[in-house]
């Protein structure tokens, strides 16, 4: 496909732009070939594309000195979290600065008693709940790979938990921004809400790294539960499961987790983890409350899939089980890919409102039954979100070809039933194609009027969401 | 106060410009003077600023052409909805044509199924609960008026649901928005979530007016709860009903809606709608859930206020009794207003992180005591938010001076607590003085540049929000 053929365009670096980087960074500004390499990717299909250097960066300063430096030479600069992005998101299309900000990952400020912390861009989802884990609060954002809250925040990631806790939309509180031209902003503070003008904090979050880098993260966090329980239900086919959902949203009952696992995933989960659940279409649940009201929680829960012919409701009361289900959901994606070994995989994920949610994926499942390659669904269903994971043979243009058709016809159909293109993974390199089927051109034009208005330069991973404007 | 006493700054209108407006609309275009009067004010301390003339729209073709009118000839545009806003929201101070949208007053789809409901943006909040009864469904957010959902989006309303509910932030799904030049954009569709591209949606939700023109607002919807109860419980002072409402919230009970009223608002809250409430520091209290879910809420509360030597932990279980208190409560403005016949009132609000909520308010109300006029304080407190109603002498600038001071005394003590200057009620003319201490110089220059990306003629309500760069 030649999406997945991107030439890379790279800006030619002006005579001692690298030398004064490397007397700036030392050994922390790294231009071998593995160390570019390694940042020239994401867990995207595309082949790497890489920067002209990789610089390490462990302070606000260093991270200033490095904007100005790019603007000054007009150098295009990605920030680079863990490298965890599935679209392409971190790839160095025009060369440039890659801007590693792993090393960023002090915890700064728990504020237990205001259910908020502050953290450097570089914190990872699993060091920040560790780091929590004696003041009985948690950070409820999960996405599959362990990401670092500065990426989490670029592409609005979720997870498992946004059916009840929401996405990083809902959860960043303020992020400390370095702009291109290396000026700092705090876009909010701490007060729950605020009517003060416009809202810089959600312009940011999501914003791929093309409009600024997100040095610092202030998240909400929420009181770990009294009570927590989680269930797996099995289904005859992926309809009764989706409709059980329906249902369950519908009444408002508050799940902490409900997602949805098609037979191939449980069965690549099993293997994967050593597991031995049912390989039919099947549901996992969460609890968080009160015992009793995760008690009352349950039991609608269970009457509802009981009426969809749900069966085998079975319960994982003890914290290890719980754990040992939940890491497995987590890796079904690298379940997935042990499918078919010496596969690569595309994977690509959308959202519709909850009442198409059935038609959406029972439509998308009938089409990949006939692809010629192995594939799995899985989905956090409570928010209408659902995930696709085609394993294709690397040297077979034909399955690259066939899964992009599939991918398409997927997110046509996500969009024409109200939907999105993308969930959660964003938008990054994969994704621009659909930009105007979803915007239309009038709001792409608005968030290319925003780009320009904070990246005139158009350094700030460039080439990245935003699709080229048509001739 | 020279912050209440601003010139009005009219545009010449060019020939021609009122009789096309005139020929296009006839009777739906008023010049008349009781008109421009009605359209030239709010609920805030400000004199009327008028319009040249109010245009009553009744579609999106019809707002499409007024904003071309006016964008073509360089004309202020200021949307009107129900004219409630509290901080001299719509004053004209560039004259120009005011846009009242309240006959745009359709519900234009309820997705029960989905829990959205798409609203033309004259629709008050107490319409569309009404349309909405027999759905099952409601919309929480309940700012103190009758507010549309166009302008209650522009000013990222909230009120006494916020702290179970969000506000309209977490609420709007997707605008339908009119821009400077015409264009018309959706923000967003209906996917509970989306990582595809910049937040449109949250971008111009709070702008006020200055970015676009809300045409059409989406929002969530909720189940009506099962069991509703509410409560009234009496403290000896200020600093116990604080403190419980502190306990509360950083236990993640969760409370419906958490309201403080001080002993004035009481009193006065008794006098307007007839209620024999004890005439001491209160909290009102709704829980929402399953009956037991109710129940085991309400017996923690009990616990806590108890504590905190809450006294009179009194039910009101019929809907009766709790519609006259929540009624109550939202009439607390004009029952404030009544403390001190003939007054006028300047009112403001701020919200702070919930663990200096206590040393907010109570360093206020010690500063409020020693004024020369009457106040009372209410709060949704459970945001950590709170509002001053002062009751000044309109006839005497030293009141109206003391009440300046003691409202920038109050909102620079918020913003060093790390809060906001305003919670809810937003920035219009009278809080822009407060922008720089909040976001500092950059973020607001960042602001800046967004407004002259989106509306480079500076014709969407010109003067609001941002204040002029200084010198």
């Amino acid at each position: 496909m030649d999406t997945l053929h991107l030439a890379q365009q790279p800006r030619p670096l002006p005579s001692g732009f690298l030398a004064a980087l490397q007397a700036r960074f030392g050994e922390r500004c790294a231009t071998g070939q593995a160390v570019r390499e390694h940042h020239g990717r994401d867990e995207s299909p595309y082949r790497p594309m890489l920067p002209d250097a990789v610089v390490f960066a462990q302070s606000v300063e260093d991270v200033v000195w490095v904007a100005r430096h790019c603007h000054a030479h007009g150098i295009a600069l990605i920030p680079y979290g863990a490298g965890s992005s599935l679209e392409g998101h971190v790839l160095a299309v025009q060369g440039g600065v890659s801007l590693d900000l792993s090393g960023m990952n002090q915890i700064l400020a728990v504020h237990a008693e205001d259910s908020t912390v502050t953290v450097q861009a570089g914190v990872t989802r699993k060091q920040l709940n560790e780091a929590l884990r004696d003041t009985g609060l948690f950070f409820p954002i999960d996405p599959g790979a362990d990401a670092s809250l500065g990426g989490m925040s670029a592409t609005r990631a979720s997870g498992t938990n946004a059916v009840r806790y929401g996405t990083m939309r809902e959860n960043v509180m303020s992020l400390k921004v370095v702009l291109a031209d290396g000026r700092v902003i705090e876009t909010a503070n701490r007060a729950r809400k605020s009517s003060a003008g416009y809202d810089l904090t959600r312009l940011f979050v999501g914003s791929e790294g093309t409009l600024g880098i997100i040095a610092e993260v202030t998240v909400r966090l929420y009181p770990q539960p009294e009570a927590v329980s989680a269930a797996i239900c099995n289904f005859a086919d992926l309809d009764s499961a989706v409709q059980s959902v329906i249902q369950i949203i519908q009444m408002g009952i508050p799940v902490a987790r409900v997602e949805f696992m098609d037979s191939g995933a449980v069965r690549a989960t099993n293997r994967y983890s050593h597991l031995s659940l049912r390989e039919s279409p099947l549901l996992l649940f969460e609890f968080h409350g009160s015992p009793a009201g995760v008690r009352e929680q349950a039991e609608l829960v269970q009457l509802i899939t009981h009426e969809h012919g749900g069966q085998d409701f079975e319960w994982a009361e003890r914290p290890e089980d719980r754990s040992r289900l939940w890491t497995a959901r987590h890796n079904a994606y690298f379940a997935g890919l042990q499918l078919r070994p010496g596969c690569r995989s595309s994977t690509t994920d959308v959202c519709v409102p909850i009442s198409r949610l059935a038609e959406c994926v029972g439509e998308t499942a009938r089409e990949l039954d006939q692809a010629s390659f192995p594939y799995t669904i899985v989905g956090h269903v409570g928010d209408g979100n659902f995930h696709v994971l085609m394993l294709l043979d690397p040297d077979n243009p034909d399955e690259w070809a066939e899964s992009e058709r599939l991918n398409q016809r997927l997110v046509q159909r996500a969009i024409d039933m109200d939907g999105t293109c993308t969930g959660e993974h964003g938008i990054g390199l994969h994704k621009q194609a659909f930009m105007r089927a979803e915007h239309g051109d009038d709001a792409l034009d608005v968030m290319r009027a925003l780009k320009a208005a904070l990246d005139p330069g158009d350094i700030l991973n460039p080439g990245k969401m935003l699709p080229p404007p048509t001739a």
